[in-house]
């Protein structure tokens, strides 16, 4: 892409450093810097030739940058831009990889001089695996990522973020950042809280029996506990809203049960099974269950 | 074994199927009679030769078997039961592959003769497929079946069950009925009623947006309807208690979400993501998790 000469990366852990990676290998002649504060991850980063040079000094790696992407924790975004602020370049786009969008926006509109176009960005990709030494250049591949906007966002500066992304491998999806927090809530934050209450309300005894369903069922209460304690500090309200929605629907099937009534419990369960299944061959037909 | 001259199983869909395949693979010298009162059914097992022979008369079939496994919707049991009930020779043994065990000791002990020992059975096996087309002669390859019995129960027949079972390739275990339907509800029937209300609780428009994470924790909810519903019915007190449970977790997670307690709520994050951790270690240790 010849409008990004340099991009910089804050923040090399599995997701910075599998972008710079992933910049290295599928754009040409663009510069992919990194930046981190701690001394083992530069060295390690370095060893491993994740980016064009990494470096810790966080106003030094955004300058003369095209594009700018926060890969840290979202809680230390408000406290980085403040920082960069004013050793962006004009006419710099800035983006993250925040798994919720209205808290950044919103530092961003605070924080950013007029000149600076932010668009936020959600690859839905990772793994188990954290650290800089798990970086890949194909993390990316066939991964969704949405790319949020408002009716103020710059729209030269939202496509150069959309063909970043699509350049790296992913499908791209924009939406606005309160529609990407309220379906996330639902389709990944509720789904989170849930494996991680139905692990809760078992003890070990209990769970010598589990078998693969309840492994799958519990797979992403796995997850990194202080990144996901700062989703839902991030976007609570969608976050309390969904669990509700969700006890409310457990509700139905115990007063059911409790009734007795068969019909209604089979009623119920069809209607997930059927909408589960058409959820299913939708993502067949779209070609997005083939990574 | 060569207590087992001839085993007989009621119903042939894919369970039923697996039993007698696995018997004629893995037993030499014992007959495997199946029992289906549907026709095409008998046709197809038939051609796919499941069984020494199946036939559409239910008392006939059971004539002269040492072991008679029903394999039948649960609900169906009792009057199984009692339609078998004297035709079944002296010193038969009779178990069942059902989820749930109260109810199949309860309906035995009410309907059996003293002379026939009843045993609960409960292979953890199978697949979404349905149908005596889909039985498999290794269907019970590393699976887990467990064995139910009270203090009651004739040790010997006990004993013959544990090592079918274990002749067709299940790591057996033994429990009560009452501790088996406590345990299994908590570790299947409750992460199944879970998995439905999450799936409830969305719209096909958030659905769209679903990746891999939610397509986990939501798989075990495309099992049929009309099965499972037969099980919370057959459970339901435990079914109930587990749904408390859960909503009592999800409370805690909303309460410390609410009141912007990051420490608790990571807290909670972290004891799941032990126990989780805990769980699969152990699995790995004992070799659960090969197949």
């Amino acid at each position: 892409m010849k409008e990004l000469k340099q991009i910089t990366v804050i923040g090399m852990g599995l997701l910075g450093g599998s972008i710079t990676l992933g910049v290295l290998r599928n754009f040409s002649g663009t510069k992919a810097i990194g930046y981190s504060h701690r001394a083992k991850t530069r060295q390690k980063g370095r060893v491993l030739s994740v980016a064009s040079e990494i470096t810790d000094d966080i106003r030094d790696s955004v300058y003369k940058s095209d594009l700018v992407i926060l890969a840290t924790p979202i809680y230390t975004f408000e406290q980085i831009l403040i920082d960069i602020s004013d050793a962006l370049s004009k006419g710099c786009i800035v983006t993250d990889v925040g798994s919720t969008k209205l808290f950044p926006h919103q530092w961003a509109r605070k924080q950013l001089p007029k000149h600076i176009h932010y668009i936020g960005s959600h690859p839905i990709a990772g793994s188990e695996q954290r650290g800089v030494e798990y970086a890949r250049d194909d993390l990316f591949d066939l991964a969704t990522c949405i790319v949020t906007t408002t009716p103020t966002t710059n729209r030269r500066a939202a496509d150069i973020v959309k063909r970043f992304w699509i350049k790296l491998g992913c499908a791209v999806k924009e939406l606005t950042p309160a529609d990407h927090d309220r379906i996330y809530s639902d389709i990944s934050h509720v789904p989170h809280v849930l494996a991680a209450a139905l692990i809760n309300a078992n003890n070990s005894k209990t769970l010598e029996f589990a078998g693969k369903g309840f492994i799958d069922t519990t797979r992403i209460a796995s997850g990194p506990a202080n990144i996901w304690t700062d989703v839902f500090a991030a976007n609570s309200k969608n976050t309390i809203k969904g669990i509700n929605k969700v006890i409310a629907e457990l509700t139905k099937f115990k007063t059911a049960i409790k009734a007795g009534d068969r019909k209604k419990v089979e009623q119920l369960l069809k209607k997930a099974r059927d909408k589960r299944t058409a959820m299913i061959k939708q993502k067949i037909r779209k070609r997005e269950l083939l990574s």
